[in-house]
């Protein structure tokens, strides 16, 4: 289901697009939507496009969106298997910003994989499945959820993007557009920096682990990075969770956003009705709306 | 300079609005911005109003913001100068939310304080300085700059509110509005959590060191908390700044949020020119701007 609209303005189509949607009326809150949800509500992360990062601070776990930057993840995939990553570290943490990790010196052979993938920024919208959030979004024409992930679009359903919140990760470059191999990546750590979409190719999103990196010390150095080698975690080993004992694999479930349950898990969002709240806000942004997770049954 | 405007939907006021402006063109870019402000454009912080914490971890320092909530803020201030926060501790860290701090015991006596202050969580808008965003925003009518301060207001300048962005300080309380003393406070560490906005009261925001408490081990209690008293970071000292010597007191200052400096550099961080970016975003979110600080020269 896609809301199309055409821009009145077009350096703020998406705001005029908002305005004509209604919002749902409040309906069950968050406890109750998941205490409701069915087992088809849920699904199991694939193996072959789950990343696990041992390290030092804990395990942190990646689940990889291929439709989005497909060059970029198939060289991710394809250093995992490799082991590329046994013995990297986290390099930058930078406060409100971002975690960094891979290889320090940027000399480790990468093996071979494409070494100038194209500038994966974006991708073709059509045919792509797409929750929208009718609120909208200050920054795109249109914002929801594609196979779990936040993601963007413009007002022709032409071009589709993953979004910069909490815990997405993508591929650090040069200045070049094409100068990022998957062989660094990075992490949101903060509010998210929106400036950021489409001027990267992303991978993904951590769905487990994030606080054990989100917790290191900030690095000191220029954009946060580490000025001595003991300041490093160390990544101990890097696989896909299919190349993984199947005793050692993550084993959770995530919250499928292609259901009635997710729009009903956004609208309890929306309207939170926790006897905390004293006003509730009645909107929600799409960084806002956590993607459930829940132990493997 | 307000920007007035009538809602085509109630419940979407800000986005119909929004739809109605125009965005300023690019200008000078960030670097330039600063390196061309004048002196009057910054401003020293006021010592009465700046509340300085000392930690283990290092120094966090806090600008209050009277306007929005004064009986709480006229509390935090005679907490400090009775020397309350000494000897307590960060209690809770949540990931991707707040850092809490004050008396784990919560037992300790506040002293002559307003011990059941007004639910300030919002202020009269009238007569208040106010530096709109002309983006808008997906939870309030307008949202812009106070005294240095993210803020939002309503369509009709009645009311204004501190907006809930990375390292906004509010009073922690219970279930009841009025159970908040400022014996409690929290800093946001996370994405926005707008949905907190007019929901507790807001006493300022951190303008340096949170980046020693964001980067605190996680509480592996619920909502974050400490389980263990060894886990919290001490509070060695908490006082306002005009209590301190002159020596200890902190030498910052601050952009102001009322010049036309500050809206160039608002246009900078809108329109991003630094080589690295390939797509500017050419737009910005109320959290996404920076509030520079500079050693007092």
């Amino acid at each position: 289901m896609t809301i199309r609209c055409l821009p009145l303005v077009a350096a703020l189509a998406l705001s005029a697009c908002a305005a004509a949607r209604t919002l749902p009326e409040p309906g069950p809150a968050a406890a109750d939507v998941l205490a409701k949800a069915s087992a088809s509500d849920w699904r199991d992360l694939d193996p072959d496009q789950t990343l696990v990062f041992d390290s030092p601070a804990g395990r942190v776990v990646v689940e990889l969106a291929p439709r989005f930057a497909p060059v970029h993840v198939a060289n991710v995939r394809a250093l995992a298997t490799a082991g590329f990553w046994d013995g990297t570290a986290v390099v930058r943490v930078q406060d409100n910003y971002v975690v960094q990790w891979g290889d320090p010196t940027e000399k480790k052979d990468v093996g071979p994989i494409v070494r100038d993938p194209p500038a994966e920024y974006y991708a073709p919208a059509q045919g792509v499945p797409f929750a929208p959030l009718p609120e909208g979004d200050v920054y795109a024409a249109q914002v929801g959820w594609t196979d779990g992930m936040p993601v963007a679009r413009d007002a022709t359903d032409t071009q589709t993007w993953l979004v910069h919140c909490y815990g997405v990760v993508g591929v650090g470059r040069d200045m070049p557009p094409n100068t990022g191999t998957g062989a660094e990546l990075y992490a949101v750590i903060g509010h998210a920096p929106r400036h950021l979409d489409r001027n990267l190719a992303m991978v993904g999103r951590v769905v487990s682990g994030l606080e054990h990196w989100t917790a290191l010390a900030r690095g000191k150095g220029p954009l946060g990075f580490y000025e001595a080698e003991g300041q490093r975690t160390p990544i101990t080993r890097a696989r896909l969770a299919s190349a993984l004992p199947e005793a050692e694999r993550p084993k959770l479930q995530l919250l499928r956003t292609d259901t009635a349950t997710w729009s009903a898990w956004v609208n309890a969002r929306r309207h939170r009705k926790e006897p905390f709240f004293v006003e509730a806000a009645g909107r929600v942004d799409v960084c806002s709306v956590p993607l459930p997770t829940r132990p493997k049954p």
